[in-house]
C-alpha cells in the first residue's frame, strides 16, 4: 500500500488540509492501493522538514505542501525561504513534493480566498494522483498552460 | 529521556531562552518524559549549526532558534541567510527546527518588544512540544489562522 | 544504450518537450546510440526533481529541463527557486540538466513566443548530444558568444 | 592540542588574520590548549570552503571567516553568496565558522576602518575561543545586545 | 601529475580560457607537477557541474570557472545562480573553484573588455597555481586591496 503526504498549517486562514484529503478519497484506489497521512505544522517554513520526514520515515511516495503567505512584506521572504526548503527537501529525498501555497493578497476577499484555495488545493492533489499512477495525464497536457486555482491560460495560438 | 534544544544568541535585545526555558519547565513531562538543554551564540547566524550540533550529537528531538534581526537593511539580508540556514539544518538532520525571530523593528519601545518576544517565543516552545508530544493540538487548529506573538488572525470567514 | 531525459511542464504555453524529441532524433545515433524518456510535470519547480529521479533511477546521462515563466512578479521569484533546484541537482547528481526557460514576456506574441521556444529548445538539445558525444563542437565555439533562442552575439571586435 | 582556523583574503584593504592570530595568542591555552592555523585566500567568495577544509582535513575546531566587501552593488551580491557558502559549510562541517565581515562602507575613513576591523576581528576571535572553551560566557551575555565592531547596543529597558 | 581544470563559455564574447591556458602554461611545473584539463560548456550556469565533474572524475585539484554575465537585468539573476552553484561544487567537492567573471557592462568597448578579461583571467590563472604550489604568495599579500581585471585597491593608509 503505497502512502500519499498531505501537510498544512496552522497559519493559514483556511484548512486546506481537509480539500486535499476529501479529493484524494474520491480516487480510484483510495484505501485498495494508497493510504493518506496528514500531519498540520505551525507555519509555511515547517512544511520542508515534515514532508521530508514523511518521506523518508514513513516511506511516502509523493506529498503535498499547503501553505498561505500572509500579506506582509516580510511574509514574502519567508515563502521564498519555505520554497527554497520544499525544492531543496526533493533534491535530498528524490520524490516529488508539490507546493500548494495560495498567497493571501491573491484574493479580495475570505470568500474569493476559499474559493480560491479549494480549487488550487484539489487540482494538484489529483496531480499528485496522476504523477503516481497515471502519468500519461500529464503527458497529453504538456505545454497546454494548465494552471490551479484560476482558470488554465490555454496554449499560445498560431 | 527526550532532549529539547533551545538556542540563542548574545545579539538579541531580550533574553529570549529563558522565556523558552520557563514555557518548557511548565509542560507536563519535564524531567520525566524530556530535558531542556540550552546554548547561547553570538549571532543569530551562529544558531543553524549550533541546533544542527545539538540534534546530531546530543540526539535533541526538535530545537528553538531564538533570533532578533536588528533594524538595519543588512540585518534583512542576514536574516534571509539565518533563516536559510536554520531551513537546510532541518532538512539534513530531517529534524524540526522553529525559528523563532522577532524583528527589533516590530516593536515602537522597549516594553513592546519584550512583551512580543515573551509571547512568541512562549507559543513556540508550546508548538515544539506539541509537536513532539500532542501532534493533534496542531491538527485541531489546522487553518485556523493561528499566530505568535500578535493576535490571531482567524479563519477566513465564509 | 545511453538514455537522454527530457522534462517538460503542463504550466507552458507551447509543447517544449515535442521540439526537444524532434531534434534529438535527428541526430547520429537515436536509437542506437541513445534513447529518450521524456516526463511531463504540473510546473517549472517540478522539474529539478523530476531530472534527478531520471538520471538516479533510470540512468540518464543528460537532461533538458524545459519550463516557461509567466508574466507575473511571483512568476520570476518562482523561476529563480526553479533554477537554484536544478542547479542543485546537477550537482548532487554529477550530471548536467540544461535549462531552458523561455520566460513569457520574451516575445509580444503567441506566434514570436512559439518560434522564440522552437529555436532556444532545438538548439540547447543539440548542445545536449554535443556535450555527450562532440565536446569539441563547444570547445570550438568558446568566447563566440553563442545565444539560443535569439541570434548569436558573437565574440568581442578587437 | 585543538586546532582553530583563521582564514583572511587578500582583496581586504586591511590584515585582518593578524588580529585575529594575535588575540588568540593572548588568550589561556595557547600552544598548550589549541594552536592557530592561517591561510590567505584571494577574495571573500573562497573563505568557505577553506574553512570546510581546514576543518575536514585539518581537523580544525572552529575556524574565523575574516573578509572584507567592497563599496560596490555587486560587492553586496558578492557578500550575500560567500555568506550563504559559510553557512552551508557549517551545516555541512557540524563545526561553527564565525563569519567576520567588515563592509568597506561601514567606515567614512580609512582610520575608522582600521579600527573598527581591529575591534570586531578581535570580539570575533574571542567569540571562538569562548565558544570552544568557556561557553558559560557566552550563556551569561544572552539577550543583552552585544555588538562586535561598534558598541553594544544594550539590552531591552523595561 | 596534478590536474588543473579550466571550464568556459560558448555564450561569452571573449575567448576565456584561451587565456587561463596561456598564463598556466608559463607556470613553473607545467607537464612535470600539473597539467591543464579544459571543457566549453554553453553558458555559466553549467559552469559549476562541470567544474564538479572534472574535480571528482578526473581528480582535478583545484578549477577556474570562467563565465561571461549578459547585459541584461535577467542576466545578473542567473549570474547569482550560477555563482550560488560554483559555491555548493566548492563545498561538495572540498575543492577550490575560483569563480572569474566578468559582467558584460563592466566595460564600455569591446576592445576595453578583452583588456578586462585578459587581466583577470590571468591574475586568477596565477592565483589558482598560487594556492597549490606557492600560498605563501597569498599569505604575503593579506590586506593589501588586492584585484583582478583592475587596479589594486591596495590597503588601508593610517
Amino acid at each position: 500500500m503505497d502512502l500519499i503526504a498531505i501537510v498544512d498549517t496552522m497559519f493559514a486562514r483556511v484548512n486546506m488540509g481537509d480539500y486535499a484529503v476529501d479529493e484524494l478519497k474520491q480516487c480510484p484506489g483510495f484505501e485498495s492501493t494508497f493510504l493518506i497521512k496528514r500531519v498540520t505544522v505551525p507555519g509555511f517554513k515547517d512544511l520542508a522538514v515534515e514532508c521530508k520526514r514523511l518521506i523518508e520515515f514513513y516511506n511516502a511516495k509523493i506529498a503535498l505542501a499547503l501553505g498561505m503567505p500572509g500579506k506582509a512584506e516580510i511574509d514574502q521572504v519567508c515563502a521564498h525561504e519555505a520554497s527554497q526548503g520544499i525544492m531543496m527537501a526533493q533534491l535530498l529525498s528524490n520524490t516529488h513534493i508539490l507546493e500548494v501555497f495560495v498567497h493571501e493578497n491573491e484574493a479580495q476577499t475570505d470568500a474569493d480566498l476559499i474559493t480560491l484555495v479549494e480549487n488550487r488545493v484539489r487540482k494538484h492533489a489529483l496531480n499528485a494522483y496522476w504523477m503516481l499512477y497515471e502519468p500519461k495525464q500529464l503527458l497529453t497536457r504538456a505545454g497546454q498552460g494548465v494552471r490551479q486555482g484560476f482558470d488554465d491560460a490555454g496554449p499560445a495560438q498560431t
